[in-house]
């Protein structure tokens, strides 16, 4: 195994992750200093070319701009990454959301899959409160490799949409609704426990989980293809 | 308020109940010994002709037939009952079920609906999993003045079905599934948190609760157009 | 079914839900920027003649009445909307609150009935700690068609209005409470596990849910009655 | 404090409670072999004339009849007792439950309230789903010295009558129900979060604590009229 | 029953409840707005001479007072109050509490048990990780009629304290604690739990409701010695 | 879409699945009669010339045989299947198991793994207790296509082997445990908080879930390689 | 690190594991065959000499009594060992119940204890409803090196034991009681909230991990004061 | 026992607590005011010379510094305390973190295991998603006395560190993450369900329960091979 880290006192960098693991060691910003942040980022930035942060404020951005200066930063869906241009992306994923205040996971999920090697394709607010709304737009899902289904409130569209298509669905609860969403459980559940096969499903509100796996199956489907890893 | 009741030391029966609510009161059979329920249900029968117990088992019937021999039972939907030939029927309630597991409480609701007063029209294993199977129907569903929604595992007919039609929808979540289902509290929560409107909800597996409400709202819906109540 | 919709990019309109469902598509504010609350008002605006906003700050109104300048807002229901005016208005609904810290959501339930076609008549503070005080009001209650009963803490307000009248009761939890409300849960347990016939219920907080609902029924009583449709 | 104690190896006998506390140590049944239920109750019966215990199965009080003859069983309240008839009683427990499937918890109930020192009223039947049935009895529920109320499914009875009268409320919520009832905890919530003031909680189908508590008060009560303990 | 009402349009006055249950109805200020408090604690005052009002900020205080100059305020029980002075005590109730974070929930149990008619007193600091310190107190404990113990963390200072007397214990658990105290479910489970006889629970920091009912109790313990109800 | 179905009353078969989604509709067995399944069975094989039931028991096997004599039956893994010797089976899916209790969810995975078409590797008993366990078969691990990683009690197989490899690792978290295992609950939660990424969570104990998908994503990568369908 | 494994087939046997953590892997039995529980146990047997099976049924330990005849069974603790004879203790662990039932968890940790390598002193009843039972035997508790306190229902007596001495406490929570208890998450919500300082927590019923830890510290201080390991 | 006690009013200090337990009296400072924090720390400082107060806020440590100029704030760790350069420490303690969101947790770990007389070895960022990055520190973490392992998210650290040693295991749960993890839910209940023996679980994000337990079992090792206490 690649096994090269770094020490940072406080972190611990797994340098040999890319090589291990096809794609750079993601940073989990949430709890953590900007200054810690910072100091991560630009040590993954020196040694893999590739860096990201998710969870991450723009207070934390900041400070990763003072030592990085070509950082970007996705503003909706929290994300700091550097490399995303030097991506081969393979295979395309489509991101469904149920509904608009699902978007900011539907960004995580989007640029994680690009960063971590596929397309990524949107298909926004296709709830099933208006099934007609999704069925239209079926026949561009299905050209999708893998579809992510984001959903809050009930989280009933990946099973709808699994039911129709032969593609790995990652299914995506949201934190969206209140009351008896209990921050998300009841669309969690509602996952779990899909009569509809083809259904996997990651934590709430963690649309990176989901385009890092969709862009991992992507890879597989096109390594397969060409012989040969797609970001070597 | 009518308020007659007749106390049989281990029960106070409200035989007021009729007139004061338009249905007799329902027996809920669970927990009584056989003696209780035939007891309680001879009573009924005596008092108003009709009488009607939930969730009753074979042994509680068989103890019921010795004291009232026309009374009834629905072995699937576990339901003792008497008078049901008596009753007028006012509109016409579609109930589907997601699978045919949940078949007993769609029975269940099926009995209590035409007890209480109105057709019902069954819309069976009609799950989200293959929805063209629920699209086929949706004519002849819309065609029903209410409509019960019945489902376990992921619990999401109810929100797809509402989504397509003008129809009050009442939702029952079944307790069939495993796992995270948590013995029907995952349908319960996505059916409370649904995006869809015109959605309420019953109890876990609670089929009479569904059917008397689908009932009594197809009494109101006729008793305007013909002046008066459909069973006095 | 009607299908018409309108894709804004970060939204997908549907603005066929007036002619399939009998009623306008209700925007769910919570989560949107006031940017994309404006543009969706505005276009429902345009588009239906009539709109209608939960879950919507005072902030988000001010943006939709920069695009909408005879947009209305009810803030203690936080509802935004359009078209009020001219909604046909069949049938009474009860709305009653178990204290006065429900008023907010009796509101929006409020808001909601007239909105989707009936009148509500408010019966305000008829908590059983002192049951007189609704037995004091329950002749008036009767004479509507529906009754939306509302409670936090212990929530046992549907179950006692059930057992006096033969109408459908609507019952919703609300999170007013505290310690072993758990957020509304205790309440919304108690309305489900009703042993009075004739209760749905709907999520915690969820007067537009209530309010929905309740006036879908009296649109199919009244509708019956005179043959057509109340909302053309 | 009196701390006479008793050690059977498996059992540790409090023999000092009784001149402590005012009465017998409990022998918690449930999970104890009949032989060491037998051998804790025939050492209470030797040493203190009374004993008493709760959740005993018929086998348990079978083998303790073998060595105290004269042991009694409530076999719906599951009780294995000796002594009651010697018990001096002071002051009337009002017992009430909702439903005719909660007798087994309002027999443990009254039982426990003779034996530790009050007179037991029953009131059978009286839930609000008609409410007129409690509402014929509450006179002679004020003619009582506590109230100890019990209730499963949604658990609202002692709301109710605690604000009718000024007597302390005794609330016990029962595993009686289903679905979300989930093993009583739907009406266990119910009862602590009561709107009504002068109501206390006790666990889930223990109606052996509720008598108990019930029986204290009286009896400080008529020890603080007469000046004298009632159970020397 | 006593069932003068007044009707506020946001709140329906209970004036019958002094004479119904022996105590003025208590004002739920949390999620009212200064006003309706203000005007809810004057009719109060005017009418019964008393009023009461729990979970009340400083800002609801102002506004009652400048229609009520000489209404009190407990700051650290958040009471509002009128009429303590005019209160007959009997009985005394002993009120301990597990830890220093204990103090407010305690002071709103010790100013409901003086204004609902008797004495408290106090017992600080006396949790069961140092048990000498509630030892060394038990004597003067045992001294008082009704005991309520308040606990967060582990809540199991009722238990032990029941253990060792002949008196009623009301067990109050707190939101003291973090991590799996679950907002105190820890302690109120812990509670409802006891293996002491004796015990009753109110809800998580539910300090009034635990004065009221050992108020009540003591109320009909010195009712009975006097002849007379203490506050006519 | 594919949407021939057929109606036998009791459940509604949709033999569209085949072409549509790939892969026959399976049969939920739990909660249905052995005749319900028998009759379905039949009606698949027949059409569709393979059939899959799970969760079957013994009885309903027998059931099943009666009408066709050469359905197959795998105890341990309750599942009834007709049909497997005709699947082509594209790329390995890598089968792991914490203990050797967690066999009966492996083998549901291993025989879904062949019928929906790809080769199922077992490695039995790799649990975290003893790591070189899972060290010592990762470089075989690493040659298959995708995981799956089935464990009960804490759940973290999952998390060490998606450390390790860039391989997609479905995750089946299994109810075997006991206590606050709360039957699967801590291992569900485990795998969905995976700080490990690339994992993806099934319902507990859905070893079919599982293997669906691992083999949906074994097809899409060797059609991909070979340009057609793996099952015509 | 020592990593002999033996593979089974359907296990996978750690024999390193002695020398690397310094005593023989665990038999986790429940969910296994008789057969897998006899072969397993064989194995190790043969192996190490010594082995140990934990919440094994009589019918396990007849099989394997045929293939290691010199096996033991603790029926209580329900544990299967061979080997005890062998191990040198070093140390005395203290092992309070709180009452009867809450035996067989104390007996698997007792023969847990001396497995491992220490002495178990049994202090049997001992739970806090009558303290001074608790408090006459802590002299002989404090003598112990560490204290296991077992407890069901409130499970209060690790906290107050903590409280008195300077040894480390493991607390054991039971799944003893009913109702609240929930099957053990009201003690161990309990355990887990002490405000007592030096308590630890294992799993509901766990009593094999507390032995096993309790006799890991006893061998800690005394393999520290002989300066070799107890058990080589 | 010691039992000296001095009484605040507010509080009840146990200055018996350092000769009958080993240690000073910990405050814990949430929940108390300034005032109060720096009274109770003022009087332990000047009795026992030491004192110690947990999650205190900086707004506390200014009031306490105002009494006891020579008090210490670790910041991080959110600890006031004094004396601790007086500590005799005997043993070591290794502290390992998941990641460096878990660094306050683990801070306050070290500073209590040295207060509490044993040194403190950190190891940060050592999670499982990297394994080779713990797998490089366990000859060190191995040379401890004991362990502290500390996570969030899923929490499986303690289980893969148990498997590799000889140590007790201290697990602490954190709430870093999110989702499902429910505030360190998840991570608690992995730890409790480990199948890795020789783990004992404190509360989530309790540090300090940790560092006080493992700093009590060096003291014992070590006293044990002294002959004599480490801090007299």
């Amino acid at each position: 195994m690649h096994q090269e880290t770094e020490n940072l006192g406080f972190a611990r960098l797994d340098h040999g992750r890319a090589s291990r693991r096809g794609a750079v060691e993601t940073i989990f910003c949430q709890g953590k200093t900007p200054e810690q942040v910072a100091a991560i980022f630009e040590r993954f930035a020196a040694h893999d070319g590739a860096a990201f942060g998710t969870r991450a404020s723009e207070e934390q951005y900041r400070a990763v701009l003072e030592k990085v200066p070509d950082a970007c930063y996705n503003q909706l869906g929290r994300v700091i990454y550097r490399g995303l241009d030097k991506v081969k992306k393979a295979g395309r994923v489509a991101i469904l959301t149920g509904g608009t205040a699902d978007l900011p996971v539907a960004e995580e999920a989007a640029i994680s899959t690009q960063f971590f090697g596929a397309e990524a394709v949107r298909f926004t607010d296709v709830g099933i409160a208006g099934i007609h709304r999704l069925l239209s737009v079926m026949d561009d899902v299905s050209a999708c490799d893998v579809i992510i289904a984001i959903a809050g409130m009930e989280g009933a569209l990946p099973s709808v949409v699994a039911g129709m298509v032969d593609r790995p669905v990652i299914a995506v609860p949201t934190s969206v609704g209140y009351g008896a969403s209990f921050g998300g459980l009841a669309p969690l559940l509602t996952m779990l426990n899909s009569c509809a096969e083809g259904i996997t499903v990651v934590n709430i509100d963690n649309g990176f989980g989901a385009g890092y796996s969709a862009a991992q199956i992507c890879r597989a489907i096109y390594k397969q293809q060409t012989g040969k890893e797609t970001n070597p």
